[in-house]
């Protein structure tokens, strides 16, 4: 299992499940990242105690309180890393925080289906955007000379009920106002792949499967622990071939 | 070229482009509907004079004010056609109201893309659920056993911009705010198809082509009449194998 080595490294929603997860697996990895990001919405809370934990061991961590739908807190945020960065660009982005309130045709109301996009493709969106000088920069000082997670990348976290050919059924997964939001993700994701390839930033969308958290709930079929370490996995044997793609946390192409 | 009857149409946007000439084409129809229902978010306005002039002309054609992130003239838009259907039902739902400013990865803000989204997916969201027990009505007072456009339809105008496999590029058509609201149209489309197909009502997502319209512009490849006229023809000849597809105005299936 090759694991390539991410510079510095941004996790949204980090302070529980696959967010959580992710801090703590790369920073078990032989070669930690230098920085880690990790941000949430609301660091001192409560919510936050384990990450807090870890920030305290682990001066590598830094945690940055971000809102998906407050744009003021993601450039702030992007700031903060810009400065302890000094110059050296990031890694990877991974935007990973979102909400999944049930939804089905008959109860989602347009307050809904705003919120939802506003968290899980705008947050996304903007959050790239605040990042990206700081991608480019990681990408032109990569001696990398293919597109790659380790020269600089964009993950946006997607969900197989994304996808029209794969998708689960309503009664499997009632939640349209998220469906929606997430397969806008992934053209968000397409969109970025064709833009931002000749800086040398690759972007994919990946589908961490059904797993046992808050989100997912405990009838969930996969542990967080081997979710992300797929996950991570698949970071580290990104290619260019990838690059607009959906891909399940084993690396396996999902169709659109 | 088999043209199916349709009892009764409503048709968003119905004051300019391919709204305004399925109106035309409809009323130009062997057997034109008994009720046309033109829905145009100003109908007094002066960019709905020719639809005005239609409606003078023609005692089937009822103009109806409809804005489609205004649930409130949703609401009443809906009981205003449910008065005038005294009990008939609505054959077809044509959501073809959208907009489309320009968008690039660097210029979109998140205002531009709440509003895109608002008018381009939770408007026809919010149209359907108001005219779906219309549509149910109609589906069950049809003599037809199997799904078809003129038992009971849900048509949602989408384009192949949509599409993240044929999409266009960034270059091509740089209107990413459009792309990821048409894209999540085409997921509601699905989601109806499935939850709908059991009351009798098909759903399909419709790419007009790239038309001369003011939303196309002039150097579209296709005149409005032509697209419209294979619009219409796609409508006369749906069947449950089209349910929750996504199809262009000549029937051919588009990949998602």
């Amino acid at each position: 299992m090759s694991r390539a080595h991410f510079r510095s490294i941004l996790v949204t929603g980090a302070n529980r499940g696959i967010g959580l997860e992710l801090v703590k697996q790369f920073l078990a990895q032989p070669k930690p990242p230098q920085w880690l990001f990790a941000a949430c919405r609301d660091p001192h809370g409560g919510r936050a105690k384990e990450l807090q934990a870890l920030a305290s061991t682990h001066p590598n961590v830094v945690i940055l309180q971000l809102e998906s739908t407050d744009e003021a807190s993601i450039k702030t945020a992007a700031k903060e890393a810009e400065a302890l960065l000094a110059g050296s660009g990031l890694t990877l982005l991974i935007n990973n925080a979102a909400i999944m309130p049930p939804s089905t045709l008959e109860s989602v109301t347009k307050e809904d289906m705003l919120s939802v996009y506003q968290t899980n493709l705008v947050g996304p969106m903007l959050t790239t955007k605040a990042f990206l000088p700081l991608l480019k920069t990681a990408a032109k000082k990569s001696p990398e000379k293919e597109l790659s997670g380790s020269k600089a990348a964009i993950v946006n976290v997607s969900t197989i009920g994304s996808s029209i050919g794969d998708a689960p059924s309503m009664d499997m997964f009632p939640v349209v106002a998220y469906r929606c939001s997430k397969i806008a993700l992934n053209m968000l994701t397409r969109c970025q792949a064709l833009e931002y390839k000749e800086s040398g930033i690759l972007s994919v969308a990946i589908h961490p499967g059904w797993v046992k958290t808050e989100l997912g709930t405990d009838k969930a079929d996969l542990t967080v622990e081997d979710s992300t370490s797929g996950i991570i996995t698949v970071l580290s044997n990104l290619s260019e071939e990838q690059n607009g793609r959906l891909l399940n946390w084993e690396g396996r192409y999902i169709s659109w």
